[in-house]
């Protein structure tokens, strides 16, 4: 089975097979693997020794939860750049967690605007590609202009960390956040915020959470490079195997094979006369969005279920613009798994037509 | 590697071999298994159709955490019974979100109390087992006492879950809350809490935390039987296995044979001099404490490294009161693997000697 969804993600053998060996949380070769990680987080993020990596227990949306509640002062103000559901989950969790918060809200089809930092925020907090639609915003216009503005900037990149290029200390971004299992190519259950150590250390008693307390994780692993509280060792194994993988690939070679299944995805729909939501300039090679055929053959589940009987994953459309459905290229997937697609997508109309 | 520590602990083949699949986290298959899993903890808990069972991303204090974050009202009461890390730990929680606590402590030798519930609170909260000593806390003394009061009880159950009986429905219990990785004996990186769905549902708008917020987790899962973020999918696929087993060999079956595994690592160690923190009668065969040799010879460094040299991971002793070493008899360990870790001890010993 492909998954060529926004992610949990095809993982290669490697990956899978680094889970099938139990370790103490807190023996040596685990912590070692521990520390490996969090070095690897750091590189691929742009960071260099201002920046420290704190990886988190669950899923990205708790690391985002995190790095704002543990980031943002309570006398601060958030302003959100929205333009898809995970711009709009983040001023739900600041408002839930009592962080002032504002939000700039453009059509879902739109990059987010860089050129207005309405209100005077502290803090601004971005989602770099927007997987509601695939959409890349514009990260260095972004944070060129909260450098011009004195806000720190919160980079939500959870779909495009380990793919598109990050550089942290250059754009001098307060934080990262990802997670395992998108670009990065590892398994779901672990997430992590690489931020700048000076604001990390000076949030002691400020975030709203214990388990979501990224000053406090961070303490941890200083003291005696342990884990506060139980890791998922078997995750934190294939994280590190992941990395290891990356490393070889390459951020711009992992790029390019993205961007390869991405053109043979959209030539080929586009040839069977499906169209997509995006303009090209603006689509991430990550996943894309295409409009609901409106002919009478289409249904999505029945599409779903025709693909997912000859071993693809396909995703429903979460965009409110239009009815559509996604396909992601990322993961351990090459040009030829998609060109594979397209000859099941060619049998599944055939059979439902 | 034999892990003999309170989690995370040696787990079967099949346990870990259902991690080595990619599964998606919105495919009917997963949510086959999300389900499942769902059902298996309702009956460990000794719950019925008043209870939901909730799984949380992340390891158990993100559950204990969302337990109290989302059940107990602000304008309520919470009483903690204290006798170790765990009980302190869940004091921490409550001043940090906001929950007005009181302690209510004792030795971390002796059981809680259950006679005195001071301050009229409206919710009690207790660990069953403190893996802090290794100690059995009388859940169903207390819960008779919470439901004389009128105080709803919280059970941390982290260490217990599985081996120990938990009567949910039968003993009126508010709130179970466990983790895979200990004597259900799967991989770290889920949690749940098994609560009353009444409770749940009222706890609209509660959580301090969105990530947290078990009334929002358990409305994704009983609107469409998905999970609100993403799913730790291997890690889930290798608890349903892992309750499979536990439903094969049974919680009776389960804590016989890890009392049989205590007895023996218990009387080959004291044939050997070494004595235990607890007294006999409120020792759950969990986790077993010793006090450190004071003779020359003895330093818990070279003492652990000569025994994960032969094989076995042991653990360092938590209580305040006495400096102490912790071996664990919970996990796929039988009576033959602590057989097999006393000839290590005999060796190491001579060798340190």
């Amino acid at each position: 089975l492909k998954l060529l969804t926004p992610g949990p993600l095809s993982t290669a053998d490697a990956v899978r097979a680094a889970m099938t060996v139990d370790r103490g949380s807190r023996d040596a070769e685990f912590l070692a693997l521990t520390a490996e990680v969090r070095r690897g987080l750091l590189a691929v993020a742009g960071a260099n020794a201002a920046y420290a990596a704190v990886p988190l227990q669950g899923s990205g949306t708790f690391a985002v939860e995190a790095a704002i509640g543990t980031l943002v002062p309570r006398e601060g103000r958030l302003l959100v750049l929205v333009n898809g559901a995970y711009g709009r989950r983040m001023v739900q969790i600041a408002r839930r967690i009592g962080v002032p918060v504002d939000a700039l809200e453009v059509p879902e089809t739109t990059p987010i605007r860089a050129d207005a930092l309405a209100g005077r925020p502290t803090h601004v907090a971005m989602v770099h590609c927007e997987t509601t639609t695939g959409i890349e915003n514009p990260l260095a216009a972004v944070a060129a202009a909260c450098r011009e503005a004195g806000a720190a900037l919160i980079v939500d990149a959870m779909s495009s960390f380990g793919a598109l290029p990050i550089e942290a200390a250059r754009q001098g971004l307060l934080a990262v956040v990802a997670s395992a299992n998108k670009c990065l190519e590892g398994a779901p259950g672990v997430s992590f915020v690489v931020a700048r150590r000076d604001a990390l250390l000076a949030a002691e008693g400020r975030c709203h959470s214990v388990a979501l307390d990224l000053h406090e994780q961070l303490a941890g692993f200083e003291r005696d490079g342990q884990w506060r509280f139980t890791p998922p060792t078997h995750v934190v194994a294939a994280l590190a195997e992941a990395l290891r993988r990356l490393d070889a690939e390459g951020v711009d070679g992992r790029r390019d094979r993205y961007r390869q299944n991405l053109r043979v995805l959209v030539d080929g729909l586009r040839a069977r006369g499906f169209r997509t939501l995006l303009a090209e300039d603006v689509q991430a090679p990550i996943i894309a969005t295409f409009l609901a055929p409106t002919e009478g053959w289409y249904g999505f589940d029945a599409f779903h279920a025709g693909l997912r009987a000859r071993g693809f994953v396909i995703y429903p459309g979460k965009t409110t613009a239009a009815d559509t459905f996604r396909i992601g290229v990322i993961g351990d997937v090459t040009p030829r798994d998609l060109a594979a697609l397209l000859g099941a997508v060619d049998a599944v109309v055939a059979e439902l037509r």
